[in-house]
């Protein structure tokens, strides 16, 4: 867990606001979930790993009294969140009789997992999800992407791309490779590692994980047989095609694939793309059709997730209620928005009033009103006997102007030159590298 | 702790745009912590009652098997945060290096109570602090009042009073009445019930608790000798000139007290009124110099509190940093605005694009991106068969218009009239009220 500096929190705001207002336009509503849920809640939940990374609350008072003999589960009554989709299905079922029909949701929030310590791993992080409550078809997953997109374009990381697949593809493929169907999990948690360890390496965990050589050989063919000169996009088309043809059972997701496709590629126009990927696989449990992803060039992990969700809701409540989701992963966001640029977020003019300790604070504060009216930022602060070196810092913190405080008269406000910061002069380094090429 | 339906969001997101814009303006920055803290650092930290409300979080793994033989304490080795000052202090210690000084912190966020459910006090609650660290003079006393008076008039709660007082102050009466230092907590818990035991309750109080009569007397004499048809406003200047003259000690801090009153005042104009009271208290044991709430008509309890806490830092830190903040009960201000007024927030028109099963679905959404591009917000929603219904529901839900999608032809968008609230009804019929009268 850690704190965070102000300067961060102005990038993290900037981008929230920028994120929301793209949803809100999508027409989705902001909702809020308690950080605290049920322990039993969380504890079966379908969240793989993740439910041993809670973290648990002790009970309290006589509660923990008459359970101090017990062991683990016995002490603990609430867990914190470790993600926004269990009590987000929680929620809907507590609260769908005063929610709309179908029911368009956005969360940016905390979530927790216990995880070790690591680089790029918090235990404390943001998340930040929409999803469609009661809407079975495409539209849905058409809306996510659509919505997902625009706001990651609106944060300025161009031309995102998104990767399509569906579970139902996915068991179908295994059921052809001959995968009996209590090992499909197995499968596809090695055909998911793919990115990391390639055809061969894919291929090779397999037959050391004990399935049959024609499985290898069939989910080649299925999956690699074309020429891998093939450019990205047609080779994409090709494998759909080549599904279509070889496993007849899965065409109505590869129909409702290409109707997700066709339409998100007209709304894209140039600035994002689509394609079928019959290796995208995700991790968790409980999706039961369409599954994305959105990778950004020059960054391995995916920036963004999702997928349908049908049979969630069901648990908590006494029907099935269809629900997909698109999440994107808000501090993998904000540490390429950082990379890319160390820019000063906002527009406003920010100015320090400096005034001495004789003054008269009646008379210095009705200054910092007028120029607070203006329309500027305005820090009252007490002047430092090193002024030159005050000016300084203040430039490093962001201020852009300052004005004295002398005996009443308005004094203009003087502007201050930011000195450069790491961030800054990395990218000038690169701009110039790039003006040389 | 309890869910928030989009309607509560959008007024909480409401409130908090206003109250973050004004103390932008004013200079302060927001920054977050972490909800986790460690648990020693909770439990030793001048909280008061609230310590006993810490939501203990059990120690994972082999922490927890070498703890488990023992008991409360040593089964927990985090805590959620009850309040936002002792984490500020804490971030302060660990972060100042990198912070300005002096350093003006925005603070929006939950913090987590184990308090017996009951209507209004909820588990998980919204905290909106500003603090200035390193600021030992009055200026940040005037900064804060200023800052925080103004956000809640931009929430449209007109008129707030501010209260003012200074535990030095007390400590000077408590003095002058003849209590022994190690008493004066007690005294004050006493005299900060006036508001609800009224003066006789008060001083009953005092003989039950063992005061001397000479107390009782000699508190009397110093607060409450005035006629009490003596105005509000010259009562309280009378109190502080009277303090003055019987305590000479406390003379630095009232002269003090004055010009944060003046300074204020000259700013305030007719928006709010500022006014000494020798008898408030303030809960916390962190206190040292000045403490302020503010009042709102018609609501018995302070809808915003703070103080000077010059000794918490220096715990933590190697010296004293002088600190002074001031919070707003966030959730009561929420709920005296969804009391004032059940008005739509935004002014986004909404409108719902109805379109049915056969449409293509890459014309429907590229109507939909023509009409968000107009401004408005835009809802892709499958009509039902009982349109009539089905309008009525998007009406009720907050849409002010919709369009029907009809093959390729750019629908109008035809208006929704919201049906009345609840809350709107009650604010029509207070209106009439109004006007008859």
């Amino acid at each position: 867990m850690r704190d965070l500096l102000p300067r961060e929190v102005e990038l993290r705001d900037h981008a929230t606001a920028e994120i929301l207002d793209v949803y809100r336009r999508y027409g989705f509503r902001r909702i809020e979930t308690p950080a605290l849920e049920n322990i039993r809640l969380l504890l079966a939940s379908d969240g793989g790993e993740n439910e041993k990374l809670i973290f648990k609350v002790l009970k309290r008072g006589a509660k923990l009294e008459s359970a101090s003999s017990g062991r683990d589960p016995e002490l603990a009554d609430l867990g914190l969140r470790f993600d926004l989709t269990v009590p987000l299905a929680r929620y809907y079922a507590d609260n769908h009789a005063q929610l709309p029909d179908p029911f368009k949701a956005i969360q940016i929030g905390p979530v927790w997992r216990a995880e070790r310590p690591q680089k790029g791993r918090f235990r404390q992080f943001t998340q930040c999800d929409i999803d469609i409550l009661g809407v079975g078809s495409e539209v849905a997953e058409i809306e996510l992407i659509l919505a997902t997109c625009e706001a990651i374009s609106a944060l300025g990381l161009e031309h995102p791309r998104v990767r399509l697949n569906d579970r139902r593809i996915l068991a179908g493929i295994a059921k052809s490779c001959g995968v009996e169907t209590d090992r499909h999990g197995a499968f596809l948690v090695t055909l998911d590692k793919l990115d990391k360890i390639g055809r061969d390496g894919v291929e090779r965990e397999l037959r050391a994980g004990g399935f049959a050589e024609g499985t290898v050989v069939r989910l080649r063919a299925l999956l690699w047989p074309a020429d891998p000169s093939t450019p990205h996009a047609s080779q994409a088309t090709d494998s759909l095609e080549r599904l279509r043809r070889e496993l007849p059972s899965v065409e109505p997701f590869a129909e409702s694939l290409r109707t997700i496709m066709r339409t998100v590629a007209d709304e894209a126009g140039q600035r994002f793309d689509i394609a079928f990927d019959p290796t995208l696989v995700r991790g968790m449990g409980y999706y039961t059709g369409a599954i994305f992803e959105v990778a950004y060039a020059g960054y391995p992990s995916a920036i963004a997730g999702g997928g349908r969700y049908d049979r969630m809701i069901g648990k908590l409540l006494d029907r099935d209620v269809p629900a997909c989701g698109f999440s994107i992963g808000f501090e993998r966001v904000i540490s390429i928005l950082q990379e890319k640029n160390g820019v000063r977020v906002g527009d406003r003019h920010h100015v320090a009033l400096l005034f001495e300790a004789k003054d008269s604070p009646a008379d210095v504060f009705a200054m910092a009103r007028r120029l607070r009216n203006e329309g500027q930022v305005v820090s009252v602060t007490l002047k430092k006997k090193n002024v030159a070196k005050q000016l300084d810092d203040l430039a490093a913190e962001g201020f852009d102007g300052y004005a004295i405080y002398q005996g009443g008269a308005s004094a203009g406000v003087k502007p201050l030159v930011r000195r450069a910061t790491r961030l800054d002069e990395k990218r000038h380094t690169e701009e110039r590298q790039e003006d040389q090429s």
